[in-house]
């Protein structure tokens, strides 16, 4: 019998959920809205629910071998979601084991940005790779470290969490209460507020996608912002291959997929930033994970690992 | 037979060595100049003579399991020294392979700080611990991580340079090229330099030693010297728990020796600056190395490990 894992990614508005073959094939994908449900046990068992009916179509070739779960404030050593502040749920909530529970077999949990590192390692352009840092460029900038094969948690599962260091000490206010911190410049939010502030205008209607199109048809401002961030984002990774020398940085999300707009001012920042002996030998690269399938990928790779 | 390794620290100036047993005992230790030879053939036969004449004194007892080697720019992966500014061999130097030719066991060579981290987990005050981070506070700024009980090597053996994480784009000139690396303010180096800046006096007779002096007779310029360094340090080490979230960092060196003076500003900044998920938990402690033999009893400790 294939085995199958099932990929589940907690978003604090979707729960996107699939079930995934060793080579990375997703047999099945389907998603609920997250904040449908104010009891962490009434979304299992609606996903569970999902699962099950669906599992049947596969039930005479397959396996379910196990639950692989990413979640914002996930915490792998304990299988809990602790004090997410997206999310609806009050305090700790043991998420793997109410997966556990309810589907009958093991189930894996960790933070979105680490699941999303370990799909690239299992399924991605990491394969093969023992060392390297997966940066994921969405709302905020979430990472994940490998190091020597295997995930970083750290004494406390919360290691990873390079969009919180600081790059100004008076720099921009950060969603969690500090300034400076790398994701206010570098992230979707991040890129929208340089191009705010270098157009004098704080319009809502602003997002990424405009400045995308803006960059796309010449823009100065645009492609301003696009090199601001770059260029920052470029000092904080050249300062992160002196923790753990990757031989290569992955980069996921949305504003990955401007392509060359932040790739290039990124490694040039980068090149320039680097000490010596790391210079010319660390590859930035677009994450090889689909974008609109990564999540659960990675959620499922949690379990063939 | 008691088994003994042989710990080996290669400095610029002299090389000091020693046997050690399982439990961190130096029985036997000595030094001789490292710049004395032009050919690091003769220092390791010149080093070996040493050990091997002093050796005979346990013959009866003991057991040679190895040497350990503490190198500036040491290759933990090829058991090479390469490109050592301070040494004056030339090249890629194979360091292990010639001791372990010359005493005929087996050699473990690593970089000088990655060793002091190892002789930290082996017999000093992070044993038991499986995530930490040693700094050393001397002439420049070196560290080892571990995570997972491992020492963080990456992709080349080079990773744990926190020294030159760039603090400051626009900051201090730094020995590697580049500027505002965490090493041209959090290093003896680094603190003369700002008390030079705050007294405006760049007399080549002031170090470290004098500014302690000044700072126990209660002069400001020396306090703030202190001050500012732990600054720095604090918010660099708060950026650090964002990488590999260690149960507790450990400073080792000179500057560490100056007690509460680099310890509480470096702290107080630490708390300030941690993200909220990490504050409260993560200790900052002096090395319970023994300060002239950290060094030796870091290299035996990679053939204990």
């Amino acid at each position: 019998m294939k085995k199958l894992a099932a990929g589940i990614d907690i978003g604090g508005t979707n729960t996107v959920f699939g079930l995934v073959d060793s080579s990375g094939n997703i047999l099945y994908k389907d998603a609920i809205p997250t904040t449908k449900f104010l009891l962490p046990e009434d979304l299992v068992k609606a996903v569970a629910s999902h699962i099950q009916k669906d599992s049947l179509l596969f039930i005479d070739k397959f396996e379910l071998l196990g639950v692989g779960i990413g979640a914002p404030n996930g915490n792998f050593f304990n299988g809990t979601v602790e004090f997410a502040p997206n999310l609806k749920w009050k305090g700790i909530v043991p998420l793997a084991k109410l997966f556990s529970d309810q589907l009958n077999c093991k189930a894996v949990l960790t933070n979105d940005a680490k699941a999303a590192a370990m799909g690239e390692m299992i399924f991605g352009g990491a394969q093969g790779m023992k060392d390297f840092i997966f940066i994921t460029l969405g709302t905020g900038l979430g990472s994940g470290i490998v190091v020597n094969g295997q995930l970083v948690y750290g004494h406390d599962s919360f290691a990873g969490e390079i969009g919180h260091v600081i790059m100004f000490s008076d720099g921009r206010a950060c969603g969690c209460g500090r300034n400076g911190c790398l994701e206010t410049y570098c992230s979707a939010t991040g890129l929208i507020k340089t191009y705010q502030q270098l157009i004098k205008n704080d319009a809502q209607t602003i997002d990424s996608k405009y400045i995308y199109d803006q960059a796309q048809i010449g823009d100065k401002y645009a492609l301003e912002a696009f090199n601001f961030s770059g260029d920052i984002l470029g000092l904080a990774l050249a300062n992160s291959v002196a923790y753990t020398s990757p031989e290569a940085i992955f980069l996921f999300g949305g504003l990955a997929l401007a392509g060359d707009y932040i790739f290039k001012p990124t490694i040039e920042s980068f090149e320039k930033n680097l000490l010596r002996i790391y210079k010319n030998k660390i590859k930035i690269l677009p994450s090889q994970l689909p974008s609109n399938n990564g999540a659960v990928l990675g959620a499922a790779s949690l379990v063939f690992f």
